[in-house]
């Protein structure tokens, strides 16, 4: 792996960048973004070169699509036929079923859907940092590290590893139900909360009330439509029945409300979450 | 007002003890508490002196029953008949209208409910501190300001102000409303999210796909039911219609999942937890 394009030199791409640099990658970095974004990585030392996707499905090992997923979508369909075998293409989209089935379809063997679980408030080059994906789940789009065959792919997950993460392999489907409870739930529950409290009171009054607890609980609610319709469209099915669980939970509680019966639902709740806290393994 | 009786000297009994002391109050403050807990009080300057209810009752201006719920409404029981008319009764219970409803019947114009919205995740005096109460929305069960008649309650209304809070004055029932949407919706949400998940998939998967978003949802569903039997026992009803509110906003953001229209959900829920984080006026 000798020379890598970053498809989209924004937060989660310019940090990918910024991170193998500093864990020992000594090739060139190419970016293909918009003019004035090639302009600031290339300020900020975060790329080596701007470059057309042409120039890099043309010249680079690894193709690096950090695009919001509906451009990634449009990306492998312009990368189809102009990718050597010996390529690897890689995303960094929320969702995989929809980018792994289009990347197969068009790339065959030299596509490998990827999900790095990183992330902050801030977008754009300008918040890249090198330390992103300390600790994070890096998902990657396979069954099994073993069934990885492409050279480059061993190499990119020599790759996550060296940057901080953890790769995960696990299959599209299973990372999109996965998802669909831990990240995608929790956002629209967020939403749904802010909406319903907004519909029944006067803002004044609901800051009155406000505790920290409701701070945490509406903080994911801040979020832009604009970077959830996407994830919303291509995950349809599976955040569906998630919400689906959530209701029915909410509905059994509900009846409980007056039962000590609730107590053990508590419990496992107050164990499920001091689990997620404790550092993985 | 000379002296200050708290009847349970845990977080915020204690915290209150310190905040007026800071604030000015130079009379004497009496504990009512365990032994154990009278003399750790004693030992970190909180209280003064230790007393029963009995002493307290006789000696004091101002009781402040800082107890969980079902034991305030207990010491209101114990305290009928024996409190002077020139004596104010207030609490810190989360709940208002059984509180509120029992200390009128019992304790006629000697009793104001309260309820600061402060909090930590410790308890215990040991975690009390004068500043708690800074910033924080402090509810006072009466209509208006001008409606307190009782000389007290002028001087506790006077404090809360010192000590850094915002008095609001609210009856209960429009209290316990409001908060059931702001602070006990809030805790129901976090410990469904949590239940559902544990239920839905293996811990360890959990852990791997967790983000920040997850980590936030789920962090007041570590707290214990033991806290909340009382609080969802006392305000059963208005919780429910909460739930109820709650559960339809979700039916409907799951009926707009792939139209544009949720565009406009989440811009309102933004809206709101934007202006909730808003310094308050």
């Amino acid at each position: 792996m000798k020379k890598v394009a970053i498809v989209g030199v924004g937060l989660i791409g310019g940090s990918f960048a910024l991170a193998i640099r500093r864990a020992g990658f000594s090739g060139e970095i190419l970016g293909v973004s918009s003019s004035s974004t090639v302009l600031e990585a290339l300020r900020l030392g975060v790329i080596d070169r701007g470059a057309t996707l042409d120039e890099a499905a043309a010249e680079a090992d690894l193709l690096y699509l950090a695009q919001p997923i509906s451009e990634i979508v449009h990306t492998i369909e312009a990368l189809a036929g102009r990718v050597s075998p010996l390529t690897l293409v890689t995303d960094a989209g929320s969702t995989k079923g929809e980018i792994v089935a289009l990347g197969k379809k068009q790339l065959g063997s030299s596509f490998l859907g990827g999900h790095p679980m990183a992330g902050k408030e801030l977008r754009g080059v300008g918040a890249a940092e090198a330390g992103l994906f300390v600790d994070r789940t890096y998902f990657l789009c396979c069954a099994s590290e073993g069934q990885l065959e492409h050279p480059v792919a061993r190499e990119l997950v020599e790759f996550v590893r060296r940057i901080g993460a953890n790769p995960v392999f696990l299959e599209a489907a299973k990372h999109d139900r996965l998802v669909s409870l831990t990240s995608h739930l929790s956002q629209l529950s967020s939403t749904a909360l802010a909406a319903c409290i907004a519909r029944a009171m006067d803002f004044q009054s609901a800051r009155e009330g406000a505790g920290p607890g409701l701070i945490d609980m509406t903080r994911l609610a801040q979020s832009s439509y604009g970077l959830w319709a996407d994830i919303l469209k291509t995950n349809t099915s599976q955040i569906d029945e998630a919400l689906s669980l959530y209701i029915s939970e909410l509905q059994h509680i509900r009846s409980l409300l007056d039962s000590k019966e609730l107590g053990s639902i508590f419990e496992q709740a107050g164990n499920f979450s001091r689990y997620v806290r404790k550092p993985g393994t």
